[in-house]
């Protein structure tokens, strides 16, 4: 049941669109348009039930309004799911519905790229709208500006711990080393830190060492290996009863989504004295390019937009360090006090 | 589940709004939008559970394809429902609420009135939005445009059973005197026929015999009344097991809506010999007045157009002696044709 689901997290509109052609299921959720139109990517899964699909397009758009909100833009949060195999449901049809249904949404949400869909599928969703960000043709490279917000953000720890924003000298263990690890573990060496890096990819590792003169650790060793900051840019839910005990480091600051395993994972790193950057507020960096994208600008504006995460980030663990709460509760309260100051109205009235 | 829900019908959409200050909870279906946009009025029904409300909002936006298709006009199919007890929720706020909801459908849906919904408070949704008719500035008295509608269906009916579109001096049994059943009664004595009048409401029972010098008969007895054409313009769901096999009639015609209890009576009456004109044909006036009202048009012009359901249910009652079927499966393939005509193309991809 959708009213249901939707229960106290009052998200505005819930919208199911079918195509009869293509045989397209897709629900497009607005969690909230106080702030602006809604944006968020589409998801192609082959869900067990409709109600996982429901349940997950719910989550992740109420998720945009927090990182849209904490990051100041003047963007809501919406979500797509399309549902099915994406090896038997993908055609140029198929995302030409799909386009079609975003459409329908009037510019209330804006879609773009996320798991099995990319710049290909959304340069046929843009045949048929204009609420698409994340084309071929749009500003390349977002992993640059997110990587750049994530180096930002570090320092922002380091100058609530050592009392010092540089990082020369910083010892940062980086885990993953796909685009956004990559290119942190570059400005990270560039600017003095002593960068150890880890990766599934055993010879991405040692090709990257061998280029950059970093350090190296096995994958299986990088939560306990001692260090000032652990950056985690690799996979979800890696922080959770297991890892965590281990971890030997003050600072924990990375690019990775949803890197805790449950909420209550921000409160164990606080009981441990780690300090936790929320993913969402430091690894904002992508959504602040797509916005740029959307709203008209260049990559220079927003690489350099993303640099505020560091005066955002840090007005947010000073918060929380005040009010001895985790980052991520003053980071929420920073994001609901942004839509309720908005227009002073519920942030859930549609706002066409 | 909502995909699962509306299955082989197909709808287009299916949005659910929430707004967090009134509490609203609406579903705003859209089937098929190939001829036009949606048109359907908004019902406030305190449903007994969401499946309950999203199950009528499926079954009367399908409905409403079915009746503009087959009544020529410019528009699909589209029904919202208000979930809530009429008495608690009506307010001012919350019909703002849902004008805002409908106006996020971007005219791919217009509302109107419909169950525990009237003027007044289309009135209200009119701040919101522009794609509402049925205000207190509309076309008035679509009530008389349905009456002329249905008066011009019976002389249909007349034509084919005796050779003779006149109604002079046929025998009309007309059950219910509300607005549309009067109106009705008025214009068959005026043309010469010979008509009976029965209301629950014993006292405008007489009063209309007085005025007009109509004869009465007890609401029990109406069925079993022996005449040329039974006329209903009361409740819903009349013709059912129990009564087809009393009815002493020719022809049934009459204004009331979903006035076969169940789909396959269709095919009893057909059995019996009586010629049933379904309701969704020769009741369209109401929805030729609205259309007009919301195009551009006059009351006169609506009038006139109304007189179209002669010539187009005669029409569709040959097709079916022809085909050896009933009328309503003749109207429902006339629409389907209509729609399947429109552009070749599904009649469920959304098109904005």
């Amino acid at each position: 049941m959708v009213f249901d689901s939707i229960g106290e997290a009052g998200h505005e509109q819930v919208s199911y669109f079918t195509d009869r052609e293509t045989g397209l299921q897709a629900i497009i959720a607005v969690h909230d348009t106080t702030l602006g139109p809604s944006l968020g990517g589409t998801r192609l899964l082959d869900y067990e039930t409709e109600d996982a699909a429901l349940e997950d397009v719910l989550r992740l758009s109420k998720a945009m309004t927090y990182k849209a909100a904490a990051a100041d833009l003047p963007l809501g949060g919406g979500k797509a799911v399309i549902l099915g195999d994406p090896d038997e449901i993908k055609s140029e049809a198929l995302f030409e519905a799909y386009g079609r249904a975003v459409d329908c949404m009037g510019g209330r949400y804006i879609t773009s790229v996320d798991i099995n869909s990319s710049a290909a599928e959304m340069d046929v969703v843009a045949r048929e709208t204009d609420h698409v960000v994340g084309t071929s043709d749009g500003l390349q490279n977002p992993s640059g500006v997110t990587a750049h917000g994530v180096f930002c953000g570090i320092r922002a720890c380091a100058e609530h711990v050592y009392g010092r924003s540089d990082v020369e000298g910083l010892e940062v263990v980086v885990q993953g080393l796909g685009k956004v690890g990559r290119s942190l573990a570059e400005e990270l060496l560039e600017a003095g830190a002593a960068v150890t890096v880890s990766d599934v990819d055993q010879e991405a590792v040692e090709a990257f060492a061998a280029e950059h003169g970093a350090e190296t650790i096995e994958p299986e060793s990088v939560y306990e290996q001692s260090c000032d900051v652990f950056a985690p840019c690799a996979i979800g839910g890696i922080l959770n009863d297991e890892t965590i005990p281990t971890l030997e480091c003050d600072i924990v600051a990375g690019a990775a989504n949803n890197v805790l395993a449950e909420r209550r994972h921000a409160d164990a790193l606080r009981e441990r004295g780690i300090l936790y950057a929320p993913d969402y507020v430091i690894n904002a960096g992508g959504l602040v390019t797509v916005a740029k994208d959307h709203f008209g600008g260049t990559y220079e504006e927003a690489y350099a937009e993303a640099e505020e995460i560091e005066r955002r980030l840090l007005g947010m663990i000073e918060r929380a360090a005040a009010e001895e709460t985790t980052v991520l509760d003053a980071a929420e309260a920073y994001a609901e006090e942004r839509i309720a100051g908005a227009d002073g109205e519920s942030p859930t009235t549609p706002r066409p």
